[in-house]
């Protein structure tokens, strides 16, 4: 049995003497750090650091004390986790349905760090599907004209819930600026084409008509410019001429699922920092 | 020792019995089909076939009588090919050199169905190395001001060797459509990013910038359009946040060598068919 | 709306003309080839191939003609499947459960041209879930002692079913050369190597203490011989130090249900012969 | 240009504070840390670090005093090296020649911190290559007979350049025990499958014979036991039927060479730790 341990996620002005001066806080309380992850970004002079330990004293209190010396006296911006931390995660889904089953199979089967919490779509589609998982589902329908008030009930399940992670399992719909802005907690994306090459609809027609001998998946925190959220993870696979639209669509479907997967697992296992729009993963 | 073959690549509008019609005119004629691979696009009701055999009789006249066959009585565009052809090749260079050495290397180590019959460059920096591997070397300087007396120079010399492939080993410079058009063989050039994405100059740059977790190349047939022409093949390999652009530089070497050589080598063993805008690449 | 085609998968002692002979039937019978594949083993001097078309008149009875054109006049073993077959297959599970719940997934998506008939398990635990899935499942508990008594009870399922196919998605039990030999029908594992590096039980530990850098998942014809079978797929995915055997465990899960799919999908595409422990996939 | 830095690598007991007691004495010094990467394998409670930093005094004293520390103060065994460090590297090879030109052109490039000493061969077959690289050719034939004589003249010359890494680029000859104990530093193989599959010869022929789907190159440390040293780096390419034994060598030099470069460049980076027949690779 693993004792649990504390996560915090660093970021800011470099300076002098940051890894000794988080790893003897820690040492200093008598605790053992696991794992300590450090990345530069020498043009920006930012510091990035991922450190895992296993407190001494009360989990609650040291983490909070940890928060409040990286903030204060390193001036960092800091969040802090736990490794029993469950956060809920709640997952907008539309008709297709492959996605909707390989993150809820992999909630369930324990890959990952959180709780799916409820499901929210805009059609009835996976009503049943939902229901045979004991989860929550809710159908909110949206249209141009009712997408304000649509938003505004998607949000206020997502409060309901306490989510603190959206997951958009091809979710057929852009969300508002105001929807990201509200939230008030992340939203991951998967769009089915190595971005930036074929952003916008339909990127399977767009890969088959410029004749690539690849396609991707790319998974992306949500932000109100389409497709343009900072990148967290990749993968392509390899097509050919004799590659239909519909065998792209099945190919990329296996793509869309695992990158989509490991985008999920990565930041509920507090492994992302984001800043300039893109991603330090410590993995 | 293996017999000579012919190898045959035909397209044209789809037919009833064209897979049988190819296959009996070969065989009533004694001769012993190796590799037959056929493709149809159905939306363009286009058929494509790349065929081998042994020839019973004397190889040029049943490459002739077959070139005929294809195109008068089954209406085909049609190349036909020997497998002991080995066409005239023309290197095109500027300073950086490791697309260059791995091509040399390779058509000397007879994995390339060619000879590299000459080398042009619009820079001196390459001429020793050229000498050292005992391939001739044109420096043709290339200005905004000079660039049509330049291509008209490196025309002469690709038609005094008698060139039926040009190959861009990350030369930097543009070939006009003019040049192009009067080349009178296709072209094949490097781009260091998995294209459409990072089209255009510096793709590294662009890559980093983007903070995309994959960085890729990709071999096409040059057109007037820049990095717009047919693709050949393309690989990408996997990067992170601590790869800094000359990261990148090194890591896409290793692709654009094997991406490039692998391009050339299914256009030298006649695997490569081309129509509206894509490849059909029989391997 | 596709017109439904015939596919015949044929191989023997090559001799000249088989090409010319196959399409020329087809052709004179008026019927349209969609696709034709061959390969010659020049060592073994045997003929495969693997070809597709829409007949031009009832499709029962010349399928049932070209099988006799195929083996009798042409002297080859031939299958002749027709693309709107949807055999019954059978799966073998434990307690395992991602390629339990992966594979019945691409059954309900249409990704395999194939009907999940039923169930069979050493196991009660996956019960309830096959149930919600509403698939037929057997429990069949099997020890040394009651092997023999099992497999029969298994037998009398598969072919009360009438089961073209077993796939084994994880089944923890060896099946016996007597098994093999009245199934009367192929069966496919998932091995969690990439074989033939680690066979045996428990790779990942194996892989774990033998340091690789990757590891791999393959998908092989059973037979008598554990993990020595035709191997059908494989693939592989980089780990590192920092990957403990959970993490192995972990990503091989991903491996193991792309792979075990693409091998199951392969089969019922009529696209694998089998000759010498060796596969000829026509993909 | 970057400031020149040092760079250890430790490992040992595990001990609470290491982390804190590096990073504090390189900081105390009024140093800057770059880098920092752990590890720590839970079973055998060894823990691994590679630190890179900037020093503030004099590098060579600052660097003889950090070895002190690590090995005196921490009981840690320590490799302390700098970033200006260009270890000379001695290259065996036999005939196969494609290991070879891709090893000299990468140090040439300037993609290897270290400096290709010279070259031993038991054939004359790439003496002109070599001396058109200006680099010294040295011809030992080795029989069975005349094997323990050969050893001692490569030690001699390995000695003699005070190479501090010896890469074997296809070598087609056993380094006996003898040999890596005297020649007092690594010795980097090459071997051209996804180890432990296909040890021994002819491992092309042996993966054409299995009929697997993937072939692979390992590159690892040389220790006594032939094929059974610590993996370093390891690549796979997908293969297919038609591949004959000869298009597997083809396909697999460019494996090999680069699954061998990245070995060497990782070993002169200092960024491996070898224990227990397996290696930490801090990439």
């Amino acid at each position: 049995m693993k004792a649990p341990t504390i996560i915090a996620l660093l970021h800011g002005p470099d300076q002098p003497g940051l890894v000794s001066r988080v790893s003897s806080w820690i040492f200093l309380r008598g605790s053992n750090i696991h794992h300590a992850d450090q990345h530069k970004d020498l043009e920006a002079n930012i510091f990035f650091q991922r450190v895992e330990w296993t407190p001494s004293g009360h989990i609650d209190e040291e983490a909070a004390a940890f928060e409040k010396f990286a903030s204060e006296e390193l001036g960092m911006k800091v969040t802090v986790a736990q490794s029993e931390d469950r956060p809920k995660v709640a997952l907008f889904v539309s008709k297709i349905n492959h996605c909707f089953h390989d993150t809820i199979l992999r909630f369930r089967a324990g890959e990952m760090a959180g709780e799916l919490a409820c499901i929210i779509s805009n059609h009835e589609a996976l009503e049943k599907e939902a229901k045979r998982y004991d989860i929550p589902f809710y159908h909110i329908p949206v249209s141009a004209a009712t997408k304000a008030q649509a938003e505004a009930k998607q949000l206020e399940i997502v409060h309901k819930y306490d989510a603190k992670l959206v997951v958009m399992a091809r979710y057929m719909q852009v969300l508002s600026e105001d929807f990201l802005t509200n939230a008030g907690c992340p939203v991951i994306n998967i769009h089915h084409s190595f971005l930036p090459a074929f952003a916008g609809g339909k990127p399977y027609h767009q890969a088959h008509t410029r004749g690539v001998k690849l396609i991707g998946a790319t998974a992306h925190y949500a932000t109100a410019d389409l497709d343009e959220g900072p990148i967290i993870y990749q993968d392509v696979t390899r097509i050919n001429h004799r590659n239909s639209v519909p065998d792209l669509v099945r190919k990329g479907k296996d793509l869309e699922k695992s990158v989509f997967a490991q985008a999920i697992r990565l930041h509920l296992d507090n492994r992302i920092l984001v800043y300039n729009n893109k991603t330090v993963v410590f993995d």
